[in-house]
């Protein structure tokens, strides 16, 4: 099984590639409470809105398996607490409580086995939508491609983000699959690396032509023409096009406007919150200054007593935004995603 | 002595701040010879446009009391093979070859006491005035900053890149000292952490409001409305304005446009380079790969063999520049440095 998180009825688990220790180990946890799978999400073992979403559904059903009541009134009312529970663990990401509410609206039958099967079947649905969805993608994203080009990435919205393709990385391995030869160029994203521990370690693997940069790199890329177009994932589209994505995609989307090149956010409709009018509407996590000024140095990266801003996403407004693609298509602005 | 680098004349040595070991460690080498230089040149183990010239001269005085010579002729001579070798430690810093061959024009006398002499008077005067200059570039750059402003930089233009007051930061500096209570932002500057373990160091241990960030942060900053100018330095600025600067500086340039938040570059005149007639015409120095894969990581941060680009400094265009912080004053575009 390839992809980093599926359901293992064996052994009513979600098991869960641990992105934390990429690229240079690839363990995988068995998780069955809901006390794992939170603290899996909060860490970032599992992240990526899509297999958040995906790893939240399968989590609430073999979660609910733990679950002691004998009505389904009494079964709901612990489970919508699960759920509750599961969906406190990372505010941004709106895929998390899509998945969630699928799983409540999916809750039905007359026993016991019927309700967990419920509960079940409305996960693998998730799982296998999350697949098809960058299947789809990726045949959209293809259209906007050209041979021999240079391509930039920013964060991880590949395979090990969003099952599949990936979303941002789906047009790329599109691209490879077609024989255009893209030169990739991964972010490293700062502060968590998921750029050179993921992207650049899953399109590696995979025989792309990858070249790792620091984030602030791009805009030297760009202007020597070397990037011939952007694509990023998106953690919550808002009605409006506004799109949180990583810390740094902002960045991204003003550089390549400047540069003329295009920037496009790779999502399924999934990610986008109707019910969100405007990025500013949206709420961003602010992360431990330890991850800035701590985590994976050998040493700490500055004096003890400097104050650290760490927010983990940025809104890039819908008028940086070239096209999004999504499984239905692409989306050119003027974008109206309400209702 | 509070320098980073300082003559000792009871020691006939360049004393230098290893720079390589901050924030945890300050210790000081002694550098007595061409090669130590050199060497502390090319690993940063003292850097900064500024600094690098300041340590060029007087390292070059240093080591010529090494050359056996009889004749100024010969002296001459030697003299010039080693300003070469020196000049050859980093290419783009054009302060590195402003200072030698002001060391190779002060070279004169009767004697070798008074070659030597000449060589010492004129290494002092570049390091008295490196600290005056700086002096100067508070003066003018206070002009540019308001109350309980908020205040972006990139990499270190402090006093460890530039002695005295720094350049990027002797605004800051003055700010601060006028009571002014300034929120600095410190850019960590991947790969080298120079905003982190220097400038962040530097202004934290000097008692100003300091907080650290992620190079891909700062257009959220800009975006919420908390930076009201950047300050910056420069490596070399070509005659037409165009500014070669640490890796990043560009994109912070376009960030600031974007969002009309002043951008100023601190440099004395010594690092105009009038020969260079735009930034097109700037070597820019290619680094080691591992600086961005290896260096600071408990472990690396990327699968083995994944390229990496790594260039040291970018170009920031001229248009992109509000105005020039410079001993003499503040020059403004449309640009004209040419002889």
């Amino acid at each position: 099984m390839n992809e980093p998180v599926y359901l293992d009825d064996s052994r009513n688990a979600l098991i869960a590639l641990d992105q934390t220790l990429l690229p240079h180990e690839q363990h995988r946890l068995e998780l069955t409470t809901a006390e794992q799978v939170w603290e899996a999400i909060k860490t970032l073992r599992v992240r990526g809105a899509p297999v958040i979403g995906v790893s939240a559904a399968i989590g609430a059903y073999v979660a609910a398996r733990n679950i002691v009541a004998t009505t389904l009134e009494g079964f709901t009312a612990e489970f919508s607490k699960l759920c509750a529970y599961l969906n406190s663990s990372r505010p941004t990401a709106v895929n998390l409580s899509w998945a969630l509410r699928q799983m409540q609206s999916a809750l039905r039958g007359d026993t016991r086995d019927a309700w967990l099967e419920s509960l079940r079947e409305c996960a693998l649905e998730i799982y296998r939508n999350a697949i098809l969805d960058t299947e789809s993608i990726a045949a959209h994203g293809l259209t906007l491609v050209k041979r021999d080009c240079g391509i930039l990435t920013h964060c991880n919205a590949g395979r090990l983000a969003c099952m599949g393709k990936g979303t941002a990385t789906a047009p790329i391995y599109a691209a490879h699959d077609a024989g255009y030869n893209p030169r990739v160029y991964a972010d490293e994203t700062r502060p968590l690396m998921q750029g050179a521990r993921l992207t650049a370690f899953e399109l590696h693997q995979a025989g792309l032509d990858v070249t790792l940069i620091c984030d602030n790199m791009s805009a030297s890329l760009m202007k020597s023409g070397a990037i011939d177009a952007v694509f990023v994932g998106a953690d919550r589209v808002a009605a409006n096009g506004d799109a949180a994505n990583k810390i740094g995609t902002l960045a991204v989307a003003i550089l390549a406007k400047q540069y003329c090149v295009p920037f496009y956010v790779c999502a399924p409709y999934s990610t986008i919150d109707a019910g969100t009018p405007t990025g500013a509407d949206i709420v961003i996590e602010q992360r431990d200054p330890t991850e800035v000024s701590h985590m994976w140095f050998s040493r700490p990266s500055t004096s003890p007593g400097v104050k650290v801003y760490n927010p983990a996403f940025d809104v890039t407004d819908a008028e940086l935004i070239t096209a999004f693609v999504t499984e239905r298509g692409i989306v050119r602005g003027p974008y109206n995603f309400f209702g």
